[in-house]
């Protein structure tokens, strides 16, 4: 197995607030799809080359890989969106904010050397807005 | 914010097992990294350009995010790893079992079309293993 992730699936409570959330972030999708099938609904997020992201629902996604529904839990995972200075970190926790964000951790510096915040979207998912000194951005 | 992903991070309850079990589904990693901060030991592995996977305590990720510790759960989230076939499928979920992960839903038609099957992480964390026909997988 060679090290890549095609796509990440976020589980989400209700589609369609989720997907409203992520639109007012600025992030363009053709909205929900694969309605045709049951349990199918899905709404897809082109990112960088070979990677996609996208919302389904939890219980769908419990059902297609065949495991318990479990509660909610912000500390399974997050992801975190590198950016090129602390102030780009202060303007984008500023403006997921005003998407409906929820902030769990203000931007400030970080035991790593680095600044940060995370917030979590409509789900608890949890976003992570880094400025890594000592790492390019690839911007 | 764009639509992107630097660092996808998984939180793990035993960093050294969780290491055992990548390296032993073949990825390559320097190893524990950042103990000399404290809550700071980390696992990196560098996916496809511009990603980046980690290993990380579920204890320090809720801590330095600032939410709630919150029991397992499966139904958050889960990654895809597209390959070109249906035979490929197989192989890596052969392999997956091999190196120690959980089958949760054998390698088998899917319902939009494709040929997958899922598999956990010592954590309960889902990899679908995935052929869709109507995707390249860039390789």
């Amino acid at each position: 197995m060679k090290q890549r992730v095609t796509l990440i699936t976020l589980g989400v409570d209700d589609l369609k607030k989720s997907l409203k959330f992520y639109r007012a972030l600025g992030w363009k999708t053709q909205g929900i799809v694969g309605e045709e099938f049951e349990n199918g609904a899905v709404v897809f997020f082109d990112l960088q080359k070979g990677l996609t992201l996208d919302l389904y629902e939890r219980k769908n996604l419990a059902k297609d890989a065949e495991v318990e529904l479990c509660p909610k839990s912000s500390s399974e995972f997050s992801l975190a969106y590198n950016v090129s200075s602390k102030k780009e970190v202060d303007i984008l926790m500023q403006e997921a904010e005003t998407a409906g964000a929820k902030i769990t951790k203000k931007s400030q510096r970080a035991f790593w050397g680095g600044y940060h915040g995370y917030f979590a979207d409509p789900d608890g998912h949890l976003w992570e807005i880094a400025y890594n000194p000592e790492m390019k951005t690839g911007e």
